[in-house]
């Protein structure tokens, strides 16, 4: 392919920008503080690669490349000791930064990959480390091919003047369909809720979305289906940290009520398929990743509510296939109801 | 009535902390720095009451109340001057007041019903302060005796175990309701939406219920449809700004989708009645008040995205009939199809 998509993408959502390597050290774009400040958190050791990922330094398409990027410091720790036991240094590391976070199970299958590029190197007698980065940059590459053709298929959805709702940040596939979509001189508005409690809508989504020239409005959370009964909105669109191969849709808490509301005033909703996880067939195998209610009771760091007041924080939901009108696929916008016969 | 209603209420629905009169001087409680300051805000005119009331010291049901009493104020100020020039001072203030603020329109009918009483009063050859006054007691008792009534009835509503969702604050009415389920036994899990931008759910109801004794939990605004599909919530409560003859339920905004995803769902939605308003007969005869979009790019001061970023805030939405499980009011728990009959 010889599009340059990292060119198209704005600031936030340029390779070197999620996460990169230099010399033993991880280094990630810090999205808690984005747009505020652009700064890079360095990670020297695995705990803290993934201490970061649990604490939502990236989120969303940035962990499993942190991730994948914290096994080649691992790799770099234990360079020119005994297989054995680079290979048990390997697939601890592996195991604390699958940890991470349960939802979204792209994280623990690229991280088993990651341990058979291990096992090859080793076989074959190549350093790992250099064998985990070509094989994190192959991956990528192949990512932004994917994410690029799926872009094309998107933008088709768009009709001139729509208005395109979204949720939490919808990463690099929603924000090329808009690039594409704008190029063809299409008129958008978008509308993106702040996405609480860390405001992904607000502080990522928005700015993004500013950075191509395309019209952008924040709303909060409560917002969507009066915007939707007020004729505003013509599109859904969403990423998905995980979509089942049976079509459930598993994304940031809030998709699943936007979902019930487009349904509910006859506006299509539309899912990126970032990875097909063959663990993950039905609904039943999902896991909800539940975060410390006390992440609710602020707001960038300003309390909300008296401290003694309790709080819940399931931090994703679920879209019945039902809800969802297609999944942004390579193979172009499939049912939710025909994911098995392609991926299976 | 014997029950003394105001003895119930946690102390930020208590009638001496919504707003009050001394002496020429309204004094509002500042619904803003609610629950990490009990302060009032005193207001010595008119202006200051109406900027009071645009500027949200108080919300809900207090702007009636504290603009009612900022017209005792206009009163004292005209004090002893000829009819004519009270009555042109006295509608002047009228309708700076109700100005304010345009879907709850209670507060625009009681401030024609204070011009009367101000009508009554020169006619009588009394006091015009001490006419409000009185006036404004004797709608307040009426008031609290009506709530009464009406949480008796909502509390016949939930069941033993239940767990309740509302959105943003649903005042005395449902406050009362649960302090009546609460007495008679029942065991209740309150789920309240933060309520963004201003927190009223965070911030007002919460405490509130806390004061009760009933557990209540804090949840973002995009949560209460994952809450639903996880069988936490069996029924949901509002208040309403306003409720049309033909049965259009005028809130907070979201609780229009909470609506959509309750009757999803199959979970009953049941708001309160608050007063007819016999000018607001339809749909069509709503004013959605929509404020300044700044104030979605903060929250409590904290700036959520970038100063460039544009944002859109309506500050209700629209439930229509047929989401509408029932109204309470003083006559039971009434379809919203049959408001008519009973208010016409």
């Amino acid at each position: 392919m010889t599009t340059d998509v990292n060119s198209l993408l704005p600031y936030l959502l340029r390779r070197e920008n999620i996460a990169r390597y230099q010399d033993g050290v991880v280094l990630i774009g810090d999205r808690r503080k984005y747009p505020f400040e652009k700064s890079i958190y360095p990670c020297h050791d695995v705990e803290t690669v993934a201490q970061a990922i649990e604490g939502m330094v990236t989120q969303g398409g940035g962990p499993w490349l942190a991730a994948a990027l914290g096994m080649a410091l691992a790799a770099r720790e234990v360079a020119g000791q005994p297989d054995e036991k680079v290979m048990a240094h390997m697939e601890k590391a592996a195991a604390r930064l699958t940890n991470t976070r349960p939802t979204n199970t792209a994280l623990a299958r690229r991280l088993e990959d990651a341990v058979e590029v291990v096992k090859s190197a080793l076989g074959a007698g190549e350093p790992v480390e250099k064998a985990l980065l070509d094989w994190v940059e192959g991956v990528q590459a192949g990512l932004e091919e994917k994410l690029y053709t799926q872009a094309r298929f998107a933008a088709d959805l768009i009709d001139d003047g729509d208005g395109v709702l979204t949720m939490c940040f919808a990463e690099a596939g929603f924000i090329l369909t808009l690039a594409l979509a704008h190029q063809q001189g299409k008129q958008i508005q978008v509308y993106t809720p702040e996405t609480r409690p860390f405001l992904q809508g607000a502080r990522l989504t928005a700015p993004c979305v500013h950075e191509l020239g395309i019209p952008v409005k924040v709303v909060t959370d409560n917002m969507p289906a009066y915007l939707m009964s007020q004729g505003r909105i013509q599109k859904y669109f969403t990423a998905a940290d995980l979509i089942t191969l049976d079509g459930h849709v598993v994304n940031k808490i809030g998709t699943f009520q936007n979902a019930i509301a487009a349904s509910y005033h006859g506006i299509p909703y539309f899912a990126y398929m970032w990875m097909v996880d063959h663990k993950s067939p039905d609904r039943a195998s999902i896991v909800i990743e539940e975060r410390d209610p006390a992440e609710i009771k602020s707001c960038r760091g300003t309390p909300t509510t008296l401290d003694e007041i309790d709080a819940y924080y399931p931090a994703f939901d679920i879209t019945p296939p039902h809800l969802v009108a297609g999944v942004i696929t390579v193979h172009g916008i499939l049912s939710p109801y025909d994911l098995v016969r392609h991926y299976t």
